[in-house]
């Protein structure tokens, strides 16, 4: 069942760790099958070492069943199923605690967009969410948390396709993609930028955000129908 | 004697390098059976290319004594028994200069709990003790070192169970855990979290605790009867 | 054709990843025969593993038309352009986002001489371009970028053999040298001292340039008619 | 001639890239045979990769005169030589431009002693020696880099026995030790504190220096007559 995007989910999984994206199990990748309407996702707390694609499991979109799988999936799975319910083109979506973009989230702030390595990817600043209140941590917690995400995108009026990362305050990042290599690509480029933003703001510390031609520019020049870049 | 802890206690010893936690021979981690008494310990000063299961120190955690061994245990042994004799829970213990635990430590400031990376491991923040006086520099130091993380968890009023590490002022971090491989893992989540509890107070300067609420989520999401968390 | 200079191109483009100066394929090199007016430069949006010498593409330095190649030249390539056109003695060009050269880039400052380990490549500050305007940018982008450049090198009277490095602002840097070879080199020089400018600043930060006195030795110790460095 | 030390200096160098404390061939190691007068050192400019034993240089510690080898030694002999001549206990000696240390020498400033760390292998701060001036800079340069380490020791009366490292300001760190490979073994400490050093002061902006009873004890647990650490 799925083998294929098993096999995908699995070697998005494995790349976490060669990116430097992951210390032990913290972080899981997921793709989704729109069609059927299930995803699949890294089991919870399995080391990477011994992962393979039989231990993916399969969950139901909708109804967060598990339909195949020995093991039990991540256990912020219904936090990829409110981002898949949500953000409709989105097919595969990663979770990590990388160290610069979860610098930033703890600290409670957007990632500006102060370079075109950033404009290259990601349409704006990199959002980071409110803090979630008491009802949100003390109830379907995990749920929750991609309510919060969905929130902040949908009040800040922001275009998860334009900016696939988000900032979860006092957690970490998610980035997202067309499928699960994608959405690593973005995470990867997320901790690059991430890293970089932390010490421009300190050799200039009021930085102001890049000129918004310039975010055009290279957004665009990557993103479109009017896009050169790449073969 | 104690060939299975032997072996244990070796392979946490050579965790540390793979872990960059140590440089040289900078650190040392041993482990306990409580039924006999008997702590097992790292020799001093020995490289960890060349160390086997049989250059492991088995020493009387009572009295200090060398039961088995023809290195000298580390010069940290009196530590690591002070701890054991009164965390009584605790199977393993390592000590390091890992760079940014000891960055915390020689800045003479605990770990503030900023993220859910610290609250899955850590329930509150990291203390650093106070600074030694004469008298505990000039006598049993090592014993002595022992006695202020002791002292400070009491005074403190922290569980050991629920933050397994502490930062000795000036000096740096030792954690512990259930067994020798348990104490390494809380060592390497320690360093991942002082490295980014160093740059989240880089962007924002007068950063306040994580709300309580999502401490006490992500702590008890892993640990305790309601852990939910892995397999 | 230029089977040679290929090779040269192919290889300086290699030694990027392992000299940790691009991820992904966010970097390229060109190297020039000035005989022929030809370029050969990395081709778009290719991934590192997978590029041989067959894959560089042959660009007319005078006109931009690919003259050999399968693939599409680098997006970068008309900035390659403006450069061999204009600083008539280099051999070689690089472009990369490396991080720290590109943090200076983000944040719009020239990187001082601090330090001889910047005189011994680069004499004098490494130049940031102005913000390109919008004119720049919504036009032929990518050759503006060439000529903001060297614009930066006429207005503030800097020879490009003496400083043979850029930083474009909100972008990141450029790097030249006789040949392929030799301008990764200095690429690898120009991130050596972008990330130790960081931090003698955050040491010092009102820290003063380096003796112009200084500045000459090392300088002139390793380049010119009394240079007395290597064999 | 010297075949032992001409090994045992080639090992040296070679560390060097091991321990990530240079790029490219920005460093050099010498050892001392003073029976014999003579100074063994890396040629200058010459890849690690690609260095034997044989093209080490044995240089004449009083007159600088080559006696043996088809290479030019180090650039920095001279400064070898001066600190050879007035540290007499010294048998080998590292010059680099490892990152962090060379980040204090840019900043013309001290180490401060504010670990144990640094106490197990420093006793007291690590100097950073004055600008050098124009007579110095313009004169026999490298001789005059030695004898301004030189003055640095005996004008703050600091053992060098004590504290085996300076930083020569603008420039980077020299130290020394026993024989190459303990000269090497401090550079490499003193790269450690170095780092460390930065990032504590960043947490603790007026950060005093350790107590010295600390140093006291930590320092002399290592050397001297009561040293107890180690086989």
């Amino acid at each position: 069942m799925l083998n294929e995007l098993k096999q995908q989910v699995l070697e998005a999984n494995l790349a976490l760790p060669r990116h430097n994206l992951v210390t032990f199990t913290w972080g899981n990748v997921s793709a989704v099958d729109r069609g059927q309407g299930l995803l699949v996702i890294k089991p919870s707390g399995v080391e990477y070492a011994h992962m393979t694609a039989e231990d993916m499991v399969v969950v139901e979109l909708e109804s967060g069943r598990v339909v195949e799988g020995n093991k039990k999936p991540s256990s912020d799975t219904d936090t990829h199923r409110v981002l898949y319910l949500n953000f409709e083109q989105v097919g595969g979506i990663v979770h990590t605690h990388s160290r610069h973009a979860t610098i930033w989230a703890q600290a409670g702030q957007d990632i500006p967009a102060w370079g075109t390595t950033h404009a290259d990817y990601f349409y704006g600043p990199i959002p980071c969410t409110r803090m979630m209140n008491e009802a949100e941590i003390g109830g379907r917690y995990e749920w929750e948390t991609g309510e919060v995400i969905v929130k902040t995108f949908r009040e800040r009026n922001i275009d998860p396709q334009a900016v696939p990362a988000v900032l979860v305050h006092s957690h970490g990042p998610f980035a997202w993609g067309s499928d699960a290599d994608n959405a690593v690509h973005n995470a990867v480029v997320l901790e690059e930028v991430a890293y970089m933003g932390i010490f421009s703001r300190q050799l200039t510390p009021d930085l102001p955000a890049m000129q918004p031609q310039l975010l055009d520019k290279h957004y665009l020049r990557k993103h479109g129908k009017n896009a050169y870049y790449g073969q």
